[in-house]
């Protein structure tokens, strides 16, 4: 799809294991049946699908210890290329319960390492180099302890300096933190644009958060598809109908679609089509970074866009 | 306490990470507040207790990949002498989410890595090797999948025919299948001395496990203290009252001073005392592996040692 070089930054990278048991009783102790382990974090889901469609991803971020090393090991065997930041600090893991009776699944996440001052310099110096080959930079998910809540913010700032297109997937202050510096597309779910703008109307928040400095706000509203506020005009694009499965990864999958999307210069109208559609290839997928490439080709026909009158939307 | 060398052998090496968390509730993701992590199995327990007494212990044992390079790290943080044999399998994880409200522990523990006839080759030539330089070996725990069930059964009977005593603290298979091989100390705890015998009365059952070709069985039966079978006499020792807290780790703690007992020569009375001292000064420490010195000063003078008789010990 995109030959162009796409750099995914992942902050905070994350080994995620999962144990399948019978049942969880709180309390007791479990003989864990069987163990799967991958390396993860948004970026690096986000990675993972660009991969499958064909796109060149380059992953940046920290990672240390021997979490970290379970990490890029895991890069590795996936194909996937890793230009991670040494730290000294022990990269996170996030555990998943599984049930083996109804797939009830409980999740522990830990913190993230503590990243120092020199640490994040050396990652800014080495995402600086790595901008300067990149059509597009997609920055996902947290930052660890340690890292200046405005990191982003500076991420982005390199990249505009350098010409370089920048998509941001974050909640909280460092996404809040980060619109001062113009990111040209930003992908909030419902609750993160609500929790951006203190705005209930999906529509409007976009529409504010959008007014903050961002290129392109596109909303990813669940079975709702995406609502999308760009320089181009106002869309909302949807899938045929609500698919069960696993929500973990949609969103992923559409940031995939979005940059490959920024690095063609493809239409918007094109670009949203094709990211709905991804995300509910991603939903009928058991496993983040997944997608299942029949569905996705069987979804692009069916997806629904409307373009809304920007002046007037709810017209 | 001991200046002789101790070889402790772990077959199962684990990682033992506690989360705490607010409280678990199956289905919810959780934030962990705050992670702990070191090496564990029970005869990692056993060498921290021995260390902790003044005793020289050599670990023996498998572990691999990159839980098992955070095992040796850690192992070298505890001032641990690591004489573990390397393996392609990832060393297995325990994983214990600790409630901040009220203590609950929920624990998921893996099943272990899967380990070639090779490396059990390895591993034995390795041992051979080091029981050399023992005086005794204490063989604890599980072994992990790909072991032969008689494995400790190869083990005792390298050591005996070395002149090195042998200490086994398993259950199972594993303990059963050793038992041929004449142990000089096995100490099952009260479940493990029913299963190995079906017998539910625990001297009877104790008496009945030495006549299978042990030297001695000293049996761990929790606040009761210990039943010991030996050659010298038989003896109950108890500490003064039940004590609470954790007892994790009290039975590696007991089989830390049965080890440096038989390394020293000492007396079976002078032994189980300070057994019974230990396993209670294990007790109050919340971490396995741990005691606490001024416990054990002070239980040493209140155990009650009780001499049963052999032929009538009922009476």
């Amino acid at each position: 799809v995109a030959s162009e070089l796409i750099l995914t930054v992942t902050a905070n990278l994350a080994l995620d294991i999962t144990y399948e048991v019978g049942r969880l009783v709180p309390g007791a102790t479990h003989r864990v049946r069987r163990v799967h382990q991958r390396a993860g974090g948004k970026g690096v889901n986000v990675a993972r699908v660009l991969r499958a469609l064909g796109a060149a991803p380059v992953l940046a971020g920290l990672a240390g210890g021997s979490t970290g090393a379970a990490i890029r090991a895991d890069l590795a065997l996936a194909g996937l290329v890793d230009a991670l930041t040494p730290i000294a600090g022990e990269s996170r893991r996030t555990v998943t319960v599984v049930s083996d009776v109804d797939g009830e699944a409980t999740m522990c996440t830990e913190p993230g390492p503590l990243v120092s001052a020199t640490e994040w310099a050396d990652f800014v110096a080495s995402y600086t180099e790595l901008v300067g080959a990149a059509s597009v930079v997609v920055l996902s998910g947290s930052l660890p302890p340690g890292v200046p809540e405005t990191g982003y913010r500076e991420l982005i700032d390199i990249a505009r300096r350098r010409g370089v297109r920048s998509l941001l997937d974050a909640s909280g202050p460092a996404l809040t933190s980060a619109l001062a510096a113009g990111p040209d597309i930003v992908k909030p779910n419902a609750a993160e644009l609500r929790a951006a703008t203190g705005i209930d109307d999906e529509l409007v928040a976009a529409q504010e958060l959008r007014r903050s400095g961002v290129g392109a706000v596109v909303a990813s509203l669940g079975p709702d598809g995406l609502l999308a506020i760009t320089e181009e005009g106002c869309w909302r694009a949807r899938p045929p109908k609500p698919l069960a499965g696993n929500p973990t990864g949609a969103g992923d999958a559409c940031v995939a679609m979005l940059a490959i999307g920024a690095a063609n210069g493809a239409s918007w109208p094109n670009t949203l089509v094709k990211a709905v559609a991804v995300s509910a290839a991603a939903v009928v997928c058991p496993v983040a970074g997944e997608i299942d490439p029949g569905s996705y080709q069987h979804l692009l026909a069916e997806v629904v866009l409307e373009e809304l009158d920007a002046a007037h939307p709810h017209r």
